[in-house]
């Protein structure tokens, strides 16, 4: 698909502080966006959400998806946006029929569980997912510069848990007893996967995506070793095959693996730009432990956010002052990009947002005004 | 309650495997018992459970608790026999009203969200908790020395969750909301379950239990600011009012953080003979990191279990090497006790829990016979 010269018009960018604090470049205060920051909690997304019926009639038309995309822009000073879709797409567009059922999760009608159904899995052709490109170019044109958009991609072995539990899971029994039974089967799905969120990733970065960002949301449910030999090593493939820049400009990568703190030193030497963390995760250590190979997103526990704004802001205090000052210049320290250690929740107050923000920008400014103190 | 003149009758032990590993003495082999290795895999559990019509009809039959008790130890040479019972016996006995939905998980009627209801809350009668300490004795008995039997409690944190929860949860956000809004009413709620807890498990050790364990359960769901004020301190304040011996024995106490792998270090400085780890963690880092302080339980991947007698082998045998050779001598080493990483499936079919107690007795001895190898 070839979208380069539509990306040629793009508006230059005017707050580039998320993308400087992915390449650990000085900025004069701490960026912050929140994971699925475009949603239910706000009024306007669910009057959108109304109108387009369902939750992938959102997704998959260009005007809405750009809509609730801009909606937290628009109400909110946040240093990035984030494209509006789902972590399912991919297997979707191999043929495994993603739905919404109204108050439960995703579920497929066609789920992977044996050598014939794997068989059958390819990379899918990417004119597929072309809603998906479609959206990121309208939503980069209409952000008009403003912010940056952050692309995204569920992790290979995240794809693979849905793809094979066929829906959500307590105990993800069907994906492990394939991993253990079968692990040439496993291993299979996983290529593929890699493979197709890599050209997915890449197809996004074509249509105007910033930087991107893969979701490892069910790493954490694995075994230690499991998780170096089924998660860990399919991020890795994908990250090798994504371009770094695009139009000559820098394309920061970000990977998350939700309840992957374990793993923080393994993760450190992934070659992606920033690593996100979970609230588990104390983040003097992990600075620490990562160095300053990384900058590191996060990690807000989100039910923070439903205590006063003055508790929230404390909290965020502590947050800021346990990452510490922010090193200035590309390889001589690492960065700190504010978000929360998981999505927002749908009972978020509106309100309780704004106050997050503005504490995270003041505080970090103030940080960056007296050097000495941490 | 004076339960040591029935307590005196027991017979004397026979397999003091595990016993001696949580102390971190010799064995000849590593032993091993599986973390709800009395439950609904087994059709003989499954019978009783029918006969008693609910699930705390079968708790709180002293005749029923000790039959699904000993139905494991029956069936396999497993190590360690452990109390059958429920986490959430004690907010029961404090007047929250546990019941179990069939299909459902637990539920209390009278959940703790506000300042009145958690001044209302105080350290139950331990009259009210007979039916445990029957059951313990009733078992000991029963057990007539053959392995010993371990008491056990959620942990202070875990049972608040589902104190103000009122019910399982996914996101936990009643109960952080009361963490972060009241800090206060928190820690009220956490002192008195501590207290409680302390004073169940040694009643329980004085009815006969030989050695305590600790679930923390849902600790790993917090914050690692939140886990040490809110989780540790008060596992901790339990360990400091528990029994470390009776008539004369000593009794060891476990600790078990499902998810709190990242704080085993802390957890290294609690006052107990044996850390549980889920199978997120990787034991010969585990090792290293905690030191010859403590003996180590678990951590096998309960879906490990759907793989075929030959794959699980495999797996029994990496992680006991993982573990490496065990050192002799209390304070000269540490030791393993097997386990699964969490509660055994209910899915698990039978035969491959044989495979899986005959494979870690196996290659523990020849590990043992073959000093030079781990």
């Amino acid at each position: 698909m070839n979208t380069s010269s539509i990306t040629g018009a793009f508006a230059s960018l005017q707050n580039d502080t998320f993308i400087r604090a992915c390449l650990r470049q000085a900025t004069d205060h701490t960026p912050i966006w929140l994971m699925r920051q475009a949603g239910r909690y706000l009024p306007e997304y669910r009057a959108t959400r109304a109108k387009a019926g369902s939750f992938m009639g959102l997704a998959t038309n260009t005007d809405y998806a750009t809509e609730v995309t801009l909606q937290p822009i628009d109400r909110y000073p946040l240093d990035a946006a984030i494209l509006f879709s789902d972590i399912l797409t991919v297997p979707d567009a191999m043929g495994l029929g993603l739905s919404f059922a109204l108050g439960e999760g995703p579920k497929f009608a066609h789920a992977v569980r044996d050598e014939a159904a794997v068989a059958k899995l390819a990379v899918p052709d990417m004119a597929k997912l072309r809603y998906v490109f479609d959206a990121v170019t309208s939503i980069r044109r209409a952000l008009k510069g403003r912010v940056p958009l952050i692309g995204f991609s569920g992790s290979p072995w995240t794809l693979a848990c849905y793809m094979v539990e066929g829906a959500g899971s307590d105990d993800y029994r069907l994906v492990k007893t394939l991993l253990y039974s079968r692990p040439d089967l496993m291993h299979r799905i996983l290529q593929i996967n890699a493979d197709a969120v890599a050209l997915y990733l890449n197809t996004q970065i074509e249509a105007g995506a910033q930087a991107v960002m893969v979701f490892d949301s069910w790493g954490g449910v694995l075994a230690d070793a499991a998780f170096h030999e089924f998660s860990l090593a399919y991020t890795a493939r994908v990250l090798a095959q994504l371009k770094k820049e695009h139009d000559g400009v820098r394309i920061p990568s970000i990977v998350f693996t939700k309840g992957g703190g374990l793993w923080l030193s393994d993760m450190g030497q992934l070659d992606c730009d920033v690593l996100g963390l979970d609230w588990t995760v104390n983040l003097t250590q992990a600075r620490a432990l990562v160095g300053d190979s990384k900058a590191l997103q996060g990690n807000l526990d989100p039910n923070v956010l439903f205590a006063s704004p003055v508790q929230i802001e404390a909290e965020v205090v502590k947050l800021l002052d346990s990452f510490g000052a922010p090193h200035a210049g590309p390889g001589t320290g690492s960065t700190h990009i504010f978000n929360l250690g998981h999505g927002i929740s749908q009972h978020t107050p509106p309100d309780h947002v704004a106050s997050l923000v503005t504490a995270v920008h003041a505080h970090s400014r103030q940080m960056r005004a007296q050097p000495s103190s941490r």
